[in-house]
């Protein structure tokens, strides 16, 4: 993925039912091909493959289950979103806790098939941990700013300054998002002033009227840098 | 659904990874229309909406998620999987055994959406909990032959013919399916013998050489009743 | 267990950490002495053998895991509860639910050692459920009443008379419990009209300030009957 | 707790079922009594205020869950332990995976209550990952050796070595311990060798025909350092 990036966690919202999915992801590509910056967008599981079938922008799942290999019902496994036209995946979101092995194993996993991996994380002492097992992000998002209205970009800073450098401390190669209340293009921009690479998204547009507009006004605070 | 039915469950197979799931949807949706039999498949998660949209047979969902509404991560509700075009659900199979709140709750969210719901159960006890909350069908399927070669008909019809007794009694208005090692079109008609109204199966299609064929079999076993 | 019969959930209580779930223990086994009632305990897990080792009275798991017999850690047991001079449990708390075949596995398993089991329910539907597996009793306990102080025999007798009414259907040896808001001797006794064979209870009794004059007072509200 | 240290793990092996518990814990405290070494015990959850309550060596659970608080039915939280007499807790066994999040809200709620906090681990990874929450050890255990007859300090020195150079990076002041399949005085001996503070073992005590025997072995192992 290239950073610079805004990821757009589609999460459960209605906007994003049915249709809405492939619609949502359309925009993400029209503002990416119209700005050039990079942006990837999280569906819903079941609108995965329809959407990573319909979009080039890169596309991730939201949740990967771990997979012994043996004969499953309703999992989601790292292959069957690989062969989806998946390029990575979310693990550990606040509204999706998961083991340490199994995050472990997952972050091995997507290795070793190509996939991008993005740990979410609730504080600077899960940040440190997340990176210690080597996926490409940690995006850090305090669980109580999660679709609220402040972005941890104004509401507390220097807890986002400080799993840039815990992180960094840990493992260099491994980059920082910013998550939790980002909404305007000044929250973007200072996400990246705190030293972070990107931001992970939802509300903010995902339930705006004219999500085009917003997202090409968050693309504007990413280009500023 | 029109009953009987053979219902495929897709499972983790590789064979419905990516374009498989695609393919084996359209070879269900084939041998329904050369032969008029009815015939409802669960695709992987990430690739219902994509099967939905392209066939006009009954797409199933393999597990839904209960959901409070509020925001989530990964979540598959019933209300993105109706959007999505699927008609019906199969819960708390084998291999993804479920709350008993959650399954009441997903028979009760289903019926209001419209959707058909099979309840998996692994013996009389637990069939006839099943039948209590009002689902439209029971699959019986004792876990041990799961993904065998030997089907519960012959190995143990007993189960079967208890399972049917016991559920008209809780409410006749449920049906029963069988499940667990159906492989034949002997398997197929013995199914309907015992009083059950079609079949739920998966490996015996799923990773045959020819997996036409062995579908158009085990439909003659459903004509011949 | 001698029926009816008052059950004292602690839950997690301050109150019954450490000496406090012994002396909880203590005071029923008082107003048992004292008035002949059926009182049973369901202390913390962790107190489970202290508490049924120096009371004559039963004492209940509050939970229990399903257990294959392969070597765990962290799991409770129904052989350990047994051993450490347990006589039963309770199945299913709303805030410890459990998947569907696994209460039918540890109904079936209390059943082979002699212990008793009380299936918590949430509506009718689920309480019909549990029923059809067999367990001694149901405890109807509409979640949204659990720890609050509106009894379910005022704000919705119908709930429980329903319950009793659906669940002899199944099966006329289950008995129903009345839970969720129970407090005074008057909601005691107006649990017994209704039809059931006790109440199942916690923060009426935990969190008063006399703990024994309440129980001897919920003691008489049994004995009017 | 004294380093280095022996923890045995009760598990839920028959032999600490009931009264077995608490026999075990007096073995562990003579052969402290007799030798001086450090040993530490994890009874079953049920038997663990019991045992905490007899014997004057560290009691610690063997899992404890997370607890925000509000009330609960079967749960075990930090604060009942402590008040039971318990000084830690083993966290996330191979046996009983937990979250990330809630591994390190029981390493930040157990330093504020003064309990010794040991997270298990399954891979160099995950002991990096652990060590970053900053709990007082780790103990590595590969799984497939878990219960097994060769310990892994014979049969994989190596991630033992590596993992105490690791997590010694991350932060000094965590310890290792070696875990899986330690049966020997020798294996104990190799174990401090390697550079970790001691051993968590289960089946070489707990299976023994003579346990006091076995454990006064392995007390000699600690000795001859």
């Amino acid at each position: 993925m290239k950073l610079p990036v805004i990821i757009l966690n589609c999460k459960t919202y209605g906007q994003v039912e049915g249709e809405g999915a492939l619609k949502m992801a359309r925009i993400c590509q029209e503002v990416h091909d119209e700005t050039g910056i990079s942006i990837a967008i999280c569906p819903p599981s079941i609108e995965l493959s329809k959407v990573a079938s319909e979009v080039a922008i890169p596309v991730l799942a939201q949740n990967v289950d771990t997979w012994d290999g043996s004969v499953k019902t309703g999992t989601v496994s790292l292959s069957a979103v690989k062969a989806a036209g998946a390029t990575g995946l979310l693990i550990n979101h606040s509204e999706c806790r998961r083991l340490l092995a199994d995050i472990e194993a997952l972050i091995t996993g997507a290795k070793e098939l190509g996939l991008d991996t993005i740990v979410c994380s609730n504080n600077v002492a899960v940040s440190k941990a997340s990176a210690a097992m080597g996926p490409d992000m940690v995006a850090m998002e305090p669980p109580e700013l999660i679709g609220g209205d402040i972005s941890v970009t104004s509401s507390d800073p220097d807890i986002v300054r400080s799993t840039v450098e815990e992180v960094s401390k840990i493992s260099p190669d491994v980059k920082v998002l910013t998550g939790a209340g980002v909404k305007t293009r000044e929250d973007v921009s200072k996400a990246l002033e705190l030293g972070t690479h990107g931001v992970l998204l939802a509300s903010g547009v995902i339930k705006a009227k004219d999500q085009k507009a917003v997202l090409l006004s968050l693309a504007e605070g990413l280009l500023k840098k």
